[in-house]
C-alpha cells in the first residue's frame, strides 16, 4: 500500500566486502522533527536504543531483539555470550515481544552465521505478514460489531503509536485504521497525545498525516468524556503483554480508554500478534510495570514543567482487564475476553 | 493557618488619595516560575484575565466576577454598563460561578460606590469561609467513609489546581487534602498533572511545595492504573457547574478519574461551594463545554508537539455523571448522588 510507502522503522542492512551489516533503526525519539537512522553494532548500542525508546512498540521490539541475538554473535566472546542475550532480553521489563523475539533466534546460536540471521530475517517476515493479517481481520470484526451506518463512516479512537513505527511495515491498532481507511470506511482518527512522551502527538500524527487519514489530536484525559458523548464508534489499542486470563498490559491510558469504552457501550478492541500472548504470565496482576522515573513527567522537552524537587510516579503502562476488552485480534484469531473467552483456552486456528 | 499563608491569587486594593483601588490578580500562567501581579483596572483588562486564565478555579471566578462588577461602574458610561458586565459575566462559558459572581453584585448598581464595593468584598470573604467549612466537613466525611486505618493515613489523589490559587484563602478539594494534612491525617497526595495546561504540575505542585505536603505528581492517564492497583483512597475534585441532577462539569479528565474510582471501588468527592451548584441546569447534557483551540493541545511552552497542521479537539471540562458520585461537598451540605440524591431535592440545611 503506497500509503505505508516509508522506510521501515527497523530493518537489517546486508553485510558488504567493508561491513559486517548492522541493525538500522529510525530514532523515534527524534520524530516528528529529525529522520535520524541509528547503525546498531553493538550489544551495547542496542541496549540503549532500547532503553531510551529509539525503538518502541511491542512488534518492533521483537524484531529487534531476534536481530539482537546476531549482533550479540557476532561481537561478544562464547563465554559472555547467553550474558549479553539477556541483557537484550531484560533492556524493557513489560513488552513480552523483546523476550520471544530474542527466544525466537536464540536456539539457532549453534548454526551457521547465516542461518542465524536468517533465523532473526524471519522475525521481521513474519511481523509483516501478522500485520497485514490483523488489519484484515480488524476491519472485518468491526464490520460485524457496529451498526452498518457506523462500519461504513467510523470514529476511531486509538492511544500510543501502533503504527508501522511500532512494527515493520504496518502496524497493530493502527494497522486497522488505515486497513479501514483505505477501504473507505472511515470517518475520522482521534488519536490520544499519550503522556509523557507524547508518542500520539509526535508519532502517529505524522504517521495518519502521510497516510491522509483525517485525524484530531486531543490531550489523553480527554477521551473518556468524548467516547461518552457518542463521538466514538471503536477503541482500538495496541498490547505490550496479553496474560493467560486476557488482562492486558498496554500504553498507561489505555486502561482509562477502556473504562470509558465499556461505560458508554463501544467497542474496545486490542490488536496484537499472537507473540504478545503470554500464556505463563496467569493474569495482570503478574505482569511488571516498568516505572521510567520523575524525569519523563516533571520535564517537557529539556523545560521542567513542575517546580524544582517534584518527585513522580512514572508506570509507563498499565493493565486493562480482560472483562473490559470486547475482543482480542491476533494474526491468528479473534478472543472475546468480556465474554469469558480466554486467549489460552484454545488451540490457534489456523 | 501558616502553610497557606501566601498572597491572595484575587483580591481588591483599596483607593488611596492618587489611585481608584484596582483587582491585583496573581497571573497564574507565570507559575511557578514568575511572581506577577495584575493591575486590573478596565473590563478590557479583566476579561484579557479570564480568557487567558490568568485568573481561573471556579471560586476565584466567582470573586472576579464580582469585583469586575465594581470595576464596569467605575470605567462604563451607563448606557454601555449592562452590556459590559454581561461580556464579563460571558468571559468563559462553564463555571457558573463567574455568572454567580457578577450576578451577586450586580443589583447593587444603584447604590453608592462604597456599597457596591462591600457587595464584592463579601462575596470575596464568603469565598474564605465557604472553603473553610468545606474543609471541615470534608475531612469529617473521609472519616466516615474510610476505614480506620486509611482515614488516619489517606492517600487522596486530586486533577488540576483547587487549592488557594483557585479561590481566595483556602481551596476546595485541596482545601479538603491541606486540612487532612494539618490534622495529621495524610500520608500522600497524587496531583495529576492537568493537561494541556499544567494547572497540576504547575500550581498544585507549587502549592503543595508551600504548604509542606509530600506529593507525587503524575500523567494524567497514570491516574486510572494507579487508583486500580490500590494505592489511593479516596479522589477529590472542585467543579465548574453542578446540575441539578448532579452531574457535574470540571477540568477535562475528571470523568475518567470517576470512572477508575467507581471500578476501584474508591470514594469520588466533589468539593464545591453552594454557588457552583445551577439548579437551573437540569442535568450535565445541558451543560456548554468549552473547547479552547488546537494550540494548547499542539504545542507545549511555545514548542510544537505535534506535526504542523496537527487540529486538536480540546474540551477544557468533561461531566461526570451524578451516579459516580459519591458526595457532593459543599459549604452548606453533603450531598450523594451515587444514592440518587439531587442537589435541588433539598433546602440548604446549615
Amino acid at each position: 500500500m503506497q500509503t505505508s510507502a516509508m522506510m521501515r522503522p527497523i530493518d537489517w542492512v546486508p553485510a558488504t566486502d567493508n561491513d559486517p551489516g548492522y541493525l538500522a533503526i529510525l530514532d523515534q525519539t527524534l520524530l516528528p522533527g529529525q529522520s535520524h537512522i541509528l547503525q546498531i553494532r553493538t550489544v551495547d548500542d542496542l541496549v540503549d536504543a532500547i532503553s531510551r525508546l529509539a525503538v518502541r512498540g511491542a512488534p518492533a521490539l521483537g524484531v529487534a531483539g531476534g536481530f539482537g541475538v546476531v549482533i550479540a554473535a557476532m561481537t561478544t566472546p562464547v563465554d559472555r555470550l547467553a550474558g549479553e542475550i539477556d541483557r537484550i532480553r531484560d533492556a524493557r521489563p513489560t513488552a513480552v515481544n523483546l523476550a520471544w523475539g530474542v527466544e525466537q533466534v536464540r536456539p539457532h546460536l549453534g548454526e551457521s552465521s547465516a542461518s542465524l540471521l536468517s533465523a532473526a530475517l524471519q522475525v521481521r517476515d513474519n511481523d509483516i505478514a501478522a500485520c497485514k493479517r490483523m488489519a484484515a481481520t480488524g476491519t472485518r470484526l468491526l464490520d460485524e460489531l457496529l451498526p452498518a451506518q457506523r462500519s461504513a463512516n467510523a470514529t476511531l479512537l486509538t492511544i500510543c503509536n501502533t503504527g508501522a513505527l511500532a512494527a515493520v511495515e504496518h502496524g497493530t491498532a493502527l494497522g486497522v485504521i488505515e486497513a479501514m481507511h483505505l477501504a473507505g470506511k472511515l470517518h475520522r482518527a482521534i488519536a490520544c497525545e499519550t503522556r509523557p512522551l507524547l508518542q500520539g502527538a509526535r508519532l502517529t500524527a505524522w504517521e495518519l498525516q502521510r497516510m491522509g487519514i483525517p485525524f484530531d489530536l486531543i490531550v489523553d484525559s480527554a477521551a473518556a468524556g468524548i467516547i461518552a458523548r457518542g463521538a466514538v464508534d471503536a477503541v482500538l489499542v495496541g498490547a505490550d503483554r496479553v496474560a493467560a486470563n486476557g488482562d492486558t498490559a498496554n500504553k498507561v491510558g489505555t486502561f482509562a480508554l477502556a473504562l470509558a469504552a465499556r461505560y458508554a457501550e463501544v467497542p474496545f478492541l486490542v490488536v496484537a500478534p499472537e507473540s504478545t500472548i503470554d500464556v505463563a504470565t496467569a493474569s495482570g496482576a503478574h505482569i511488571e510495570i516498568e516505572d521510567r522515573g520523575s524525569a519523563e513527567v516533571c520535564q517537557f522537552g529539556g523545560r521542567p514543567t513542575a517546580p524544582h524537587g517534584t518527585t513522580a510516579l512514572n508506570p509507563a503502562f498499565d493493565v486493562t482487564p480482560a472483562e473490559l476488552i470486547t475482543a482480542i485480534v491476533t494474526d491468528q484469531r479473534v478472543i472475546h475476553p468480556a465474554r469469558g473467552q480466554r486467549p489460552d483456552d484454545q488451540t490457534p486456528a489456523r
